[in-house]
């Protein structure tokens, strides 16, 4: 049977393509959800696409995904150094987690090397701009097998 | 009169019972507000109970208590570490202020030693499960009289 | 052509006025609106003022200010010290901004000495009252020449 | 059978009720004895209460514990910030015990923020003064049940 | 009366408009002397405008506008993070103070972020440029109300 | 033309399936070189698959790497946490290298949390275990393209 | 009439002259409180003088105080740096206190540059040797005119 | 002629054997004084072996040992990480010291990787459990040669 | 012969009497003048007492000391925390030297509680007002015996 | 069976007897080497004992272990504090290991009060000089009855 | 053209050859500035020596230096770790600066590990004693060139 | 007789020339060799000059100077503020060493600012290029005279 992923993405991560392109690449947010998709339908997945500012619905969509998802695939942005929130939401849920940043967090400012998420997730991929998004949908086809 | 207590759960909370029980006890939310509202009856006050994953949301409750309520309880959940706008609503309304915790925050990791809402309440109780919230009551009614 | 600055407002400051009135002044939001519209339209300004409680409503604001307004002056409250959202979200958009607040923030608890406003931000004006909003309209006009 | 609580009252709250009372109230420490023992009794417990300010003495009281108490309330006083004897202590023997402090530690001095206690007892009750120790008697009661 | 206002500016100021244009700005500290000479006249109020490299000159005119100043507008320069002597001479006199830096200090190294002046002032204003010099006699007029 | 990938894995990784296999997985490196082999000789890449204990070997292999190979795959081991010497040789050649860990490196001891590697790599992928490493030739392929 | 001075000296003062005299000096105790007796009595001032190995026991003494001295002089050796529970007694009787110390303590290892007396007494003499006790003699005689 | 070593047990030691056997190991104190004192006649030494639970008593027996004893093993448990008045008793007087511990202190809490002991002894030995003691009499034989 | 001793007196201090008196006394740095020639002569001492704002004039009159007289008093006001180079011109002559300080500088700011005098100095008085000069010059005379 | 155990020394430790005597003893590593060869033949044990500057042989020893020896007895030298590859060979063995310093390392630099080893050891012996490796044995001989 | 140098020396310096001789060596700076001055003739340079205690007129003298000097030879003593003006007076004049120390400033207090100056300085030269003076030359020539 | 000076260089020196020349300039470390024995020669000094990547082989070479030359010159590369074993071994050696930098440390990362190698060695040069290898040559015939 096809399995869900949702994608999650955090604040500001709707102006990909025109913010601080030479930080996160030139590639829109709607670009990235369409290779996943077709990555995702080769796979036999399905694709949960989001993306919000606030985040407590951010809290939301991961407490539905109990229940509607087999695994998610998360780019918190800015709220990955600051919501222990998402990652309480992250531990509650049993839905294995998977996190993404487009640009390396480490090679940043120092409040960006620390992340909540990372006490929450399976592992992390970060770097690598939009193809961290895909490579993220091979692990989770390796952890849903 | 009938005094009226204002109580908030914060992020995640919604989860209780099916969240890491061994953590946060096997009681769901509705238990706990049953409970309340069983006990307040019987002490002559009333409870308002409410639970919401988004900070600003608690914050807009917080900012109507000072009209509508005699008192607060609280359990903000991860927003008791990061969120100093919930500080400083209740800084800013002068309805006294009771923190509780399901879990013992001193117990668990490092960043959840330190609460905010410590700063605006009158006291916490911390520890003690659902209980907690029953002798909150106890704490407002003194506190009221 | 008339220039416009959306004026942001954070969390609680809604009830200026009458929250604290030794520490933030005796003005409410109100009068400082209307001081600014008075003073704005004298220097062929318009003002676009709000105020949000909601972090992620925040964050949206200051992405459509990209599209609709020339000058962002922000006074995020508590936001201030917690919000890497609001900070990327000003360093996403290129609308040259402002940070005004009312207290002296240097001059109060350890923890609101840092604001990661500053680091997406031309300046700041910090401990004037309402009085620093109308000294924030003129650094506007100044930078909007 | 009548269960026995061990109530120990750590340096300095002998002076209780003379002693700073904006801080600590004016209600004595015999005072606060009547009322445990009072409300004890209607609940079939019985109440064991001390005082010391030597940590060595307290230490012996909690070894003691063991055989002859079912649960501990302890305000170690400053102690609570200094004695890893007293937390080694409350480790080395099973019995449950609750932390009761006057004052809210968390709107004091910075070195009063932590507490070496926290590490061996169920919970933490803070700043609700006197009725602090009541409210520990109904959270010991509802353990031993 | 008109009332009069000292203008300290430390170590280095006398430089501007030469050293490190891309932070400091191109005019010149007697432009600067110019503009606010200028301004203060159209609001009756005067401006003695100094600039010393040496600390203990900058205390020993702080402590004569006690008798000689209405209010201080101080940009310390590199004293700013340095000197609690001058700290102590504006907590000392009882002159209303106001701190300004041309370049916005929350940018720059780690060690600019902290200002001694701030302690001992109404308000900062950083990051305007020679403009902020204008904005503090705004400020200043309205304290002298 | 086949580009050449230079796989480098640090001390104790030969040691992998037997050593702690609840942290670092059942496989042993040699099945990780086979499935990389493997998987490179799908997509027209050749990996040159090497394992060391000794910090000198593994910055010389790195020199060596500026004529002989189009990337870098490593995983430093316990060496990422202390080797500035590693990191030097990484910046001073320019061939772009990807890190990997087995295990989440930021679920494990605080020490473990900081890589000097990353400051000289393009990306990271952490706690996918042995999948991480062909998640890498994805990543290096579309970096070589 | 005379006023009455409680001297106390904390662990291993008894062993004063005898104790690494590099750092205390070649006076014993007997010397100091044959010293401190001959002055005060020129001085119409009774001397009450103590010593004691045990925290508990100086907390005691400290407590008696309130009712039968006028001033208190302190020398509490190590547990100068780690009892809260002296500061706090010497916080909650109201006896003015004087805090001596024979070497000079900001000369010697960074723990005992800090001291928790300090936060409790009038003045700090550190670093005059025996001296140092006389001279306090003086100071409370000026502090009780 | 047979020399004597002092041996100092701290708080809590007296439940040994009862307490967290699998920290502290299931021999109780008399099990180790009874080895020690047979090691001890084998090796012509004599042993005066004492437990208290009581920081001052401490640090008077150590003062008795620059009479009575040519040497002194101790175990300060908890005091080992609080207790400056230990060190310096043990710094005051020239009696060679050995320090033990059960566990092994640095694969425990952060607070117990730090010894004030370690700063007055000759040498540390911990992990060992009980049989720590025995070869701290042998340290011990050979300083005495 | 007649000693004799500098006091040197550091920024500010001019002010006293008039500046902020709850912190530092009702009384003018001439008062002081007058009390300490005074009772200087009555112990063959002459006091030779200056004050400056400047930093290099008093590294300068330090060094002076060397040759002209016996002895130093100093109350570096706001430099005794941030002045290296009065530590070092104390070093380097080896006239005694005794610190004094109006208040008690460790009741005061954290960073106030760090003297760069300290490690130069014979010792410090601190927290009795202008009687702490006077007490200094009993201290210099008992050394100069 | 007769037992074998490794003994393994770090950097500099073959300069034993020439290097800083004062710190390490006048003994040579071969004097050590006889010592530890006599003492474990009476008891029925094998000594392999060998040094090296490099810490990727070290690895290499501690990976050989786990085949050949029944323990390790290691002293580190200086990658005792900056060696986590060492930590990790221990940890991948599972050969019993103690962990042996000549100096008291407690007692010297700040930098050295840390071992890497610890976590991976059964306990420490640190002080004692040349006899440290002989109670090492004894230990040893314990663990493997 | 011969070249000009400025070389500044800072507080205290003045002392040098009387001054703690062990630490800063046995030569006067006089006998500095005559080796410079011979040395530098060799080398078509001249040199202009001079040395304050007063912080401003360094910062004087580094301005002049963009008119006056081709280079600038600068030990600050310990104005060094505490002067951020000096450090702005260099950033604003682009003439080329060496800094030098006569100790090995590394291997003193903690505090005199810092230099501000380093950060505006072509490089440093610590620990030669009056040689470092005369490499500075050989520096400035070759950076003249 | 010929005086014989051991140049060690660090990892990745070896790379000089080809590697990030912006920050270690153009010269090769074979360029550097031939410069410094042709100065050497010069002044009747020889010049033994090596590089590894290897911290053990780099410990060798120290320990063997002591037998076979006369003065050491080090620069560690990236060892420097990591390897302990380095300056172990240079304590342990008596032969006087100049620690040598091309890059200024003191501008670059904040890992780059600690050096271990400075608290074994007479002085650091830093920041110079290669001209500093030729000025520890003077330095070093300066020390051997």
């Amino acid at each position: 049977m096809t399995k869900s992923i949702l994608v999650i993405n955090g604040p500001n991560l709707n102006l990909l393509g025109t913010r601080e392109p030479e930080i996160y690449g030139a590639e829109t947010l709607d670009d990235i959800k369409d290779k996943m998709t077709e990555k995702a339908e080769g796979l036999d997945l399905s694709i949960d696409f989001r993306q919000s500012n606030v985040e407590g619905e951010i809290v939301n969509w991961i407490q539905e995904a109990r229940e509607n998802h087999d695994a998610i695939i998360i780019n918190a942005g800015a709220l990955t150094h600051t919501s222990v929130a998402i990652m309480d939401a992250l531990l509650a849920v049993d839905t294995p987690t998977i996190e993404v940043h487009l640009s390396n967090i480490f090679k940043r400012e120092e409040f960006r090397h620390h992340s909540y998420i990372s006490g929450a997730a399976i592992g992390m991929i970060t770097g690598f701009g939009a193809i961290g998004y895909l490579m993220a949908i091979d692990a989770a086809k390796n952890m849903l097998k």
